[in-house]
């Protein structure tokens, strides 16, 4: 079901805006709102996506990797493979090797003729960019599946269609706040002799963007600062983690076929492939040329970048603990059963998963009497069984697991305290070669902060026993200051306990979630309602996706005259 | 006409909200449409001031220092004193010296209540902070003359109402970006069973802001940072430059009187006052709370604080270039001077004053013949005399100098070429011991970069000889880029060269003002229309104002829950 051809044809510049831009209005509006809005289907047999749309997107994925890349863009002839699925293939596909410089000096020149196209054909063009992307969404699906190792579900909805949501969302605020202002105005001081002065503004880009993206959501973490930049008129390299290029290679495929048919150069878009001996992040992110870097990824290398590529404005997501404090339920098998999905969903390797649950060491109320602290535990044991097995069924909440340093941390973990849930290897049915485990609980007493209070990221989490309620709250404030994080749940007794943790939430700077049961998960965020990450504890520095994301990338350069 | 009392009389919160909003509606759009607004009136005898406004503003001022400004806040006990007049006279005020981390601690303190009240009532009370201060607009533009030397109408006009209007559109802006998001929403997510949220979205501070004030416009270039924090939730610390405390300190003063009587603890607007021992700024902009800095002043503090206030978020106007291409007129009077007045102005002690002139040294066109480079030079000779003889008319726009180093740069420059216009000291007919010069404008070749591509702060401005407006268009871009610059200006022969002049200021970032004559000057901004710096070079990171500015100096936090 690829839609790309060599030659693409055509595309009419202003068919496209009249097109596209009453959608983008919509989108603002929603953004605005945070209702609910969604242009892509999260569901994987939509009709939208054809008759067999798996099959399908399985071929073409096969078929992707027997043609390559349609790519153009300065290469030094070189060619970089060795992707391996999480679930034991070697993806069969290569990438051009491309010299940073010559990337950054491609870009820079393509970069006038995408300013003057102004904020609404590049809006347009992005949404054009996303749709396409969209229609290829089963076969982008495949790619993230088969390179962060996500069960299949999971890896079409967040890598495809939530995604391309993030980045529609990215490209509504960017058109949004880069036509707020008026784009000419003519200025009447009044007076006995009026000052008249025809004014113009020109909204410029910062430069060159540089994307740094990670291996387990490549395009969902990667999507909105790739289209803010883009719509506010900055070329963009997109530099993939290693073992995760397919998906952004696809990106990259895709947008330059839109910008090429449209008109505009497609070294407006590119991907900067690492070499084994020649990593291209430090050398990209501190091109003098190089104005805006969006990094997520490890705390390391984000504050490394926030304190070195100080020539560009630097957006970074990092790591953080993400904690839950249990306080009571009313509804004790709905709040298990949902911690054990959190627990589980892509084996904990989600910057969203939460790690330490910090329960009273005298236990909780709930609908189904007093439970102890070793009952709550025997709770979510029984209920992370009842979720991953048998193994068939838990393959496709845990997925795989890539990367060999999670498999050393969750035996490290092991020995940290009283394992309330082990971590059992599960055996795929369809792969052999998958790495899969389910998730470590372990119990340890909030006093053990060596253990809870550093990131472990993988299935790990931590039941830790405080004296109450209110010193979970305020371990939650102190290690949201000092370590980060992206997520916070409470389960509370009561509203005073509502009132409290939406206080420690307000003043430690992460946005809370109560009471979760059903369809909804402490680790998932709605684009154009939730935010993800608030920007505003050590875990990240920038919100995906609200105003202070965008409206750094341009800015505005005024000429003036007398009328 | 202080309208300042002892015990101030409550605040109707309810009131001043409904009072105050429908105006910053108003100042939102006109913002968004860049037309003319003004809240404040710049004439000196407006009526609204009173019967003899700049008598009673003198009066006004004495009595000021006679009593000491008002103040409510942490302080050591000691007392810091000696703001000396360019005009000559010591003032006769001292301030109370504090311990910043006290100052910090008091803010902190201050913020839980600040961040609960919400935009709209924090936006009100900012827009009455700044109406108080316009109630005493002339006493401000006394301690504005009697600080920064500037001439008193400009000091009345820039420092109060100018300022205060641009205090207004940072509120607007603020307020505008910080209630651009629902505030609650209940989200449904379609489906068999629909999914049903209640969210609320928080607007955060990010901490405590500190303003590092210069001394040549403390509130016009101070009030907007101040106003976007404060309107954003954040407490704020000013730290004025030693040698122009007092206009600041009557804001502190002002906004403590409004924010104690609507209820709010006055340490959410604090001074802090170097004493000839302790200099705070970097102790400050440093300190692990503070998260916003705005700077105005030296390059070199400047890019050390972008470099080491790793904590906050740093906002700096700093020092550049500024250039003006002259490549042909239909009005070479009213050029000349236009060009003579901006060379003047407040003795060129202005960030946006015009340094270097590029001239093709084979002349320009003009409406009145052909004119060589050397006529060129002659007639803004000419044009300086016309506008600044005699004295009594001279120090009405030169103001004074207060800085000894500008007098050092004078003379440093006179030997750096041709003198096309000496520097001559005048005596002010009121002042005797004011130290008032001439600009000096000195003839260079293009080649004598050392001479004109270095800022030198004060009347110095260069007459530079190039091969052709094109060879001064590129001279410009290079520069720009380098140095930075906040203005460039353009007397333009033809659309050609306006285009490709336009084409320089978007590819350096900076604004341009095209053929000024009559009352625009290239030195001077409109507050709500005009944008003062880009952020888009090395002279300012941030521009005053737009979405820019406001937009990461809060974040949302957000909750939600079942519905």
């Amino acid at each position: 079901m690829s839609t790309s051809t060599t030659v693409a044809p055509a595309i009419d510049r202003d068919d496209l805006v009249a097109r596209h831009l009453p959608d983008l209005r919509e989108a603002v509006d929603a953004a605005r709102a945070r209702s609910y809005h969604s242009r892509y289907s999260e569901r994987i047999t939509d009709p939208a996506y054809g008759d067999d749309p798996i099959a399908a997107g399985q071929a073409d994925f096969e078929a992707l990797q027997e043609r390559g890349l349609r790519l153009d863009q300065p290469s030094t002839g070189e060619r970089v493979a060795g992707e391996r699925s999480p679930y034991g293939p070697t993806l069969a596909i290569d990438y051009p090797a491309s010299d940073p410089a010559e990337l950054v000096a491609a870009a820079k020149a393509a970069m006038p003729a995408w300013r003057d196209a102004g904020p609404d054909l590049r809006a347009a063009l992005c949404v054009e960019i996303l749709d396409r992307l969209g229609a290829r969404a089963h076969e982008l699906g495949q790619a993230v599946h088969h390179t962060t190792g996500q069960p299949l579900v999971m890896a079409f909805q967040a890598g495809g269609p939530h995604a391309l949501d993030r980045g529609l969302e990215a490209v509504a605020y960017a058109w949004d706040v880069s036509t707020r202002h008026a784009a000419s105005v003519t200025w009447e001081k009044p007076g006995k002799r009026p000052t008249i002065m025809e004014k113009r503004f020109h909204v410029v880009p910062r430069g060159v963007e540089v994307t740094i993206g990670c291996r387990t959501f490549p395009t969902w973490n990667g999507l909105p600062g790739i289209m803010a930049s883009l719509a506010t008129g900055n070329p963009v390299i997109i530099k993939p983690h290693p073992g995760a290029v397919l998906p952004l290679g696809l990106v990259v495929e895709v947008a330059q076929e839109v910008l090429g048919a449209a008109g505009f150069s497609p070294h407006l878009v590119t991907l900067a492939t690492d070499t084994p001996d020649r990593p291209l992040a430090i050398e990209l992110a501190t091109n003098a040329d190089v104005k805006l870097v969006d990094f997520t990824g490890s705390t390391t290398f984000g504050d490394w970048l926030e304190a070195n590529a100080t020539q560009a404005e630097v957006y970074t997501e990092k790591a953080g603990v993400n904690t839950i404090v249990v306080d009571g339920t009313d509804q004790a098998a709905a709040m298990f059963a949902n911690l054990a999905f959190s627990f589980s969903l892509y084996s904990g390797q989600m910057c969203t998963t939460p790690q330490a649950v910090f329960v009273p060491r005298d236990g909780i109320d709930t609908d189904e009497g007093h439970l102890s602290f070793e009952q709550v535990g025997e709770r979510i044991a029984a209920a992370l069984e009842e979720l991953l097995e048998p193994a068939k069924k838990g393959v496709e909440i845990l997925g795989a697991i890539g990367d060999p340093s999670v498999v050393e941390r969750i035996e490290e973990a092991t020995g940290l305290g009283r394992v309330v849930a082990a971590s059992t290897p599960l055996e795929h049915p369809a792969y052999p070669d998958a790495v899969v485990h389910t998730p470590l609980v372990v119990a340890v007493d909030a006093a053990d902060a060596d253990a809870w209070d550093t990131e472990r990221f993988g299935p790990i989490s931590f039941l830790v026993a405080t004296d109450s309620t209110e010193h979970g709250l305020e371990l939650v404030r102190d290690t949201v200051k000092r370590r980060g994080a992206i997520t916070f749940a409470v389960y509370a007794g009561s509203d005073e306990v509502r009132a409290a943790a939406t206080e420690v939430a307000m003043d430690a700077g992460v946005s809370a979630s109560f009471d979760l049961h059903g369809s909804v998960f402490v680790n998932q965020t709605s684009a154009f309602s939730d935010f993800h990450a608030t920007g505003a504890n050590p875990a990240a520095n920038a919100s995906l996706v609200d105003d202070a994301f965008v409206a750094s990338r341009f800015r505005v350069v005024e000429t003036r005259w007398h009328a």
